[in-house]
């Protein structure tokens, strides 16, 4: 069998069909060429949302500019559950990192939400580049979405009742979390907020939909960005796909 | 009921006893002074490893240097279930993080492992502090305990084989990590390989041991740092104390 897994793997957004000529962009053409000293004939994996995973080669190389050569496809497009996560920003750092392992995990939508506690911001443009970055190391075919910033009230006003709104509620009566994710199939979501927490009245205006479940995560506080991926683990695992 | 939750929370290293002064150290006294804005007779939560948590007072309060006197017991020690990471230290950002997401998902013991694919080294004086900040933020009563690095070969023929060790193995053949992890009781350990995972020649060598069980993580590939969390949540959701 022939190892393809070995090779640098890249997003691209062109589409993808055997003998199609790609230009890389500059990062890209700097990664290939100055990082990883790749030069003309070497193989790289390329995918793009829809067009599943393809084995290409470098046709042409400078420091700019990368042209490459599309041989095969090596894998079929395919995505993963529908999962999103709704999140209000915080941190810069914790931000990157709820984008980051959310991608891994296999999230298929991420969205930002102000609440009345948020105070961070996030920029749309970095969340971009991260959500590529972790796509191309995590091996999955497919980008997960993402929004802009909506208001609590304006996502519930406008609730797809059919996809079921998770949250980790610290308030204590909520059920274990495993117990509850395991009867909650996709379509799903999963909400967490700012650092400090939903105010008083976002939990009750929260627990009074009826597409919503209060989920516990267990005796300790956790930081928003912990939560969010502890819930989509346990999601995925008792779930989704693995 | 008087709501303490509010209140700054230190971690201590000397004992708890109603009436006792405790000198509090000069990164401390500014966390009160100069960023809380604290001033005499303030209120605080001081922790101890198995005094359990503490109302105290702030008694005397300079640039330099703050006294509290420890007025009554809030909460009595208790700490988490037995669960272990055993980690390959990674870069340096991703250290942190592994370091302070386990500290919140109540770990008991943090133990650097080096093994063929390590290239990184753990700051353990980092360690220390970062978990004292983790637990403070995070409500436990206790610390961590760290250990210092060990070769995995060595851990592995010290091990004692009452406590089950869990690893992730990319391979493919393991069981789905909720089912394994759901009949792992405590005392159990969680073992994270370096990026670039274990070697073949580690696999075996961790497969051929009784006390060890591979699980499996789904079908995309994970960040150690993305897996050891994804792992501790899971256990701590279906054999731990969620």
């Amino acid at each position: 069998m022939r190892d393809f897994g070995i090779l640098p793997r890249l997003y691209v957004v062109e589409s993808l069909v055997a003998g199609g000529c790609i230009n890389l962009d500059q990062s890209q053409a700097h990664y290939l060429g100055t990082v990883l000293r790749k030069v003309e004939g070497d193989k790289i994996r390329v995918f793009a949302d829809g067009a599943g995973e393809w084995l290409a080669e470098l046709s042409s190389l400078s420091k700019r500019r990368v042209e490459i050569t599309v041989l095969e496809q090596l894998r079929t497009a395919s995505a993963g559950p529908d999962i999103w996560l709704l999140f209000a920003p915080i941190k810069k750092t914790r931000n990157s990192f709820i984008v980051e392992k959310a991608t891994e995990l296999g999230i298929a939508l991420l969205q930002p939400v102000i609440t009345a506690r948020t105070t961070s911001k996030i920029r749309m443009d970095k969340m971009s580049a991260q959500i590529i970055e972790a796509a191309e190391q995590t091996e999955r075919l497919d980008l997960p979405q993402i929004r802009d910033p909506l208001k609590l009230q304006t996502l519930l006003d406008e609730w797809d009742a059919g996809r079921r709104l998770v949250f980790a509620d610290e308030a204590g009566d909520a059920a274990p979390a495993v117990q509850a994710l395991a009867s909650i199939k996709a379509p799903c979501a999963i909400l967490i907020g700012p650092e400090g927490g939903f105010t008083p009245e976002e939990r009750a205006l929260l627990r009074s939909k009826p597409f919503v479940t209060p989920i516990s995560l267990g005796p300790r506080i956790l930081r928003a960005d912990t939560a969010a991926l502890a819930t989509l683990s346990l999601w995925q695992a008792v779930s989704g796909d693995w």
